[in-house]
């Protein structure tokens, strides 16, 4: 099984959102993370969804999503040649001596403290997934109390576009 | 019109996305931004929904979600008692003069350069709905190639629970 990572460009319809869960729910398809919201273009949203499968059934989705009216633009996000980033949010209940800890956790990791309370404390961290990944290994000897993440969201990195106007020059 | 932030534990089943995102379509509310990820329970996602209406509206939304059979439990976010975060990536178009300007932006807010190529920067930003906004505007003047956004996710300050727990105290 293989994870993919599609950037989808689409129309902000109220029924959207709607389309795309239920293609995936129809066919079985299998969603890791979904984020939507709003993209550089007015009335356009993007979203961000990771799925995983073997080979044809990932070019089976990326085909049936290219078909909803809705759907202006599709791109798989390759590792490497893009940037992708998931944002997670942790409350750790802690006792006086813990809390040193994981402040200390945090600050290797370059998290952020964002609330704390005589018995918790709330982190933010954003990363790639290995980086959340590791952090949140960290914590297993701890008592997380409440965890979200936003799903993975992503862009291409820029040096495609350039290589692509570098090869314009040249053929001037 | 009032904006509402619900935090949506529910089940990882298949069809949950689009069974929640079907009744928002069927029932015709709008749906601002939705993001979707592990939680803190192994087999349970936390969703994170906003959405905007008039009072009744945002009250008849929570019972109906609430009837779903993945949904085990259902918050609404309140400001000053819940931290929100929203994360944008912006891929901006630079000339050499433009990219120290964007440099020093960027550091105001204390954001993430996280691509650099000889035409365009990539920069992260993660924060609350008013600072990335105040970002997105100071860039304005700027061509933006690319914008994406997880779109808001949020936990209930720690004060809340332990308030719960003085009053079990306090009781007894």
């Amino acid at each position: 099984m293989k994870k993919m990572v599609l950037s989808v460009l689409v129309e902000d319809t109220a029924g959207v959102l709607n389309r795309v869960a239920g293609l995936f729910s129809r066919r079985g398809y299998s969603i890791d993370s979904l984020t939507v919201g709003s993209s550089e273009k007015k009335g356009f949203s993007r979203m961000t969804i990771v799925v995983k499968g073997e080979d044809d059934v990932l070019e089976q989705i990326i085909k049936q999503i290219s078909k909803l009216v809705d759907v202006k633009e599709i791109n798989v996000l390759m590792d490497g040649m893009s940037v992708c980033r998931d944002l997670v949010l942790v409350k750790v209940a802690v006792t006086a001596e813990q809390r040193q800890q994981i402040i200390s956790i945090a600050d290797i990791f370059r998290a952020k403290i964002v609330d704390v309370s005589a018995a918790s404390l709330m982190i933010e961290l954003t990363g790639n997934q290995a980086k959340i990944a590791a952090f949140l290994n960290l914590l297993e000897g701890f008592e997380i109390k409440e965890l979200v993440r936003t799903g993975i969201t992503g862009l291409s990195r820029g040096t495609l576009d350039e290589l692509g106007e570098m090869d314009a020059d040249w053929e001037a």
